[in-house]
């Protein structure tokens, strides 16, 4: 299969080597920025363009991998009416490429990626979405060559899953940033609390998360939370998200469906 | 070596569970339930009593792990005047057991603990405290049986620590359930976020959390924050949490040192 890759970001350059991995062949890495491209283009064995013009009409998958934002202008830019074309982001509606193609769809992988960082792409759940079953076929079988976990999610769907990700992922790993800066006012070190941070990870592996609830927000132990808010009065921003996720506990465990 | 526990729960389970591995002997579980301290005493081949009267005086070690508000009653009810006594809080300062024993300190191992989940003691960071040089050195002694992670701390930064962690486990694990909640009611499963929670977890093991934060509110995206604050309109506590964590976000990538 031949593919072009518009993006040279963190998704972009995950995924394009995810499917490189997979044996097909990114034919071209597209960016508005061609030094970005050639990066990328250079570990994929691929071609480096940055004028929308010169993008090859004879690929057999189109992958927008720009920030959201950004998505709806490239796609006015592009003519690609008989090929099949996806976006990758979790929050824009497949509606963003309506006239780009006949052929349009979602490739959401849903994770975190840093550049230089693998991951085990076989294990990243990918939302997928297409306005006919015959493109959702296809595109099914394009996800499943780079994936184990593909499932179809409508818009609706895959915009709440994007929402829990920002609290389950974006929202978590800040409180760890949080945690560090506590930490460096007393000269403490970030390795105290890395594990943790791992084993915190694990129990939500096999457990629910309301049920390994602990700390002094779940045990309504007042004593705990107003010695800390007090140790905490010289960052009312702090102090504030400490009152707020510590109450947001105790009402969660008072009504566990929220 | 002889230890006493005084408590039954989840810190007192995994404590006894570890010196008993480390091949120490627990004398007695001590619980205001007779019921509790015997099935803790049950698996680790010790005597449970619920009566302080009934403790063993010639023990080497006594760990209080019981609730930290419950810390200083149970402290005013024991008479241990040449023996050492340590209690396990985060929060509570050593001062608390001044009076019981001319011979106290705190062994606060740094993890979530709960009862049917192992986790491997060799790996979980403990800060140890004392009032004086000998009994600092007993007591490092006598953790470094079951941690290779054992770190002097002041009680003001034991506190600090204990904070942070608040932060990096209670508050994640939290963020954790209402993501899940989130999926529910888009009758989507939790297991779609499991490999990105392990993922995140993992990242911080490597880098700094600053430098791998991702999401919109980094990239102070506002487009997408308002199109999620928007899908968030009708739970007011959770579109709240959503904007505090995401200004915050905004400011420490600002102020980076907070």
């Amino acid at each position: 299969m031949n593919i072009v890759l518009l993006g040279s970001g963190n998704v972009a350059t995950h995924l394009g080597r995810a499917f490189k991995m997979a044996g097909q062949t990114i034919d071209q890495v597209w960016s508005r920025d061609l030094e970005h491209a050639k990066q990328l283009a250079d570990t994929l064995a691929s071609q480096a363009i940055f004028d929308i013009d010169d993008i090859n009409r004879s690929a057999d998958l189109y992958i927008i991998a720009v920030k959201d934002s950004a998505i709806t202008e490239l796609a006015k830019s592009l003519d690609l009416t008989d090929k099949l074309i996806v976006h990758t982001s979790g929050s824009t509606s497949i509606d963003a490429l309506i006239g780009v193609s006949d052929h349009i769809g979602v490739l959401y992988p849903l994770q975190t990626f840093s550049k230089n960082k693998a991951v085990d792409f076989r294990q990243i759940p990918i939302a997928i979405e297409a306005n006919n079953p015959d493109d959702l076929a296809a595109i099914r079988a394009i996800a499943d060559r780079i994936s184990e976990k593909v499932t179809e999610l409508s818009s609706a769907q895959r915009k709440a899953l994007h929402v829990a990700a920002v609290f389950a992922c974006n929202f978590t790993n800040h409180l760890f940033a949080v945690s560090q800066n506590l930490l460096k006012e007393e000269n403490l070190d970030f390795d105290l609390i890395r594990p943790l941070i791992a084993e915190t990870a694990h129990k939500v592996q096999l457990y629910d998360p309301v049920s390994v609830q602990t700390g002094p927000a779940v045990r309504e132990d007042m004593e705990i939370i107003n010695s800390h808010l007090e140790m905490l009065k010289d960052q009312p921003e702090l102090q504030d998200l400490y009152k707020k996720l510590s109450q947001s506990i105790v009402n969660l465990h008072k009504h566990p469906q929220g």
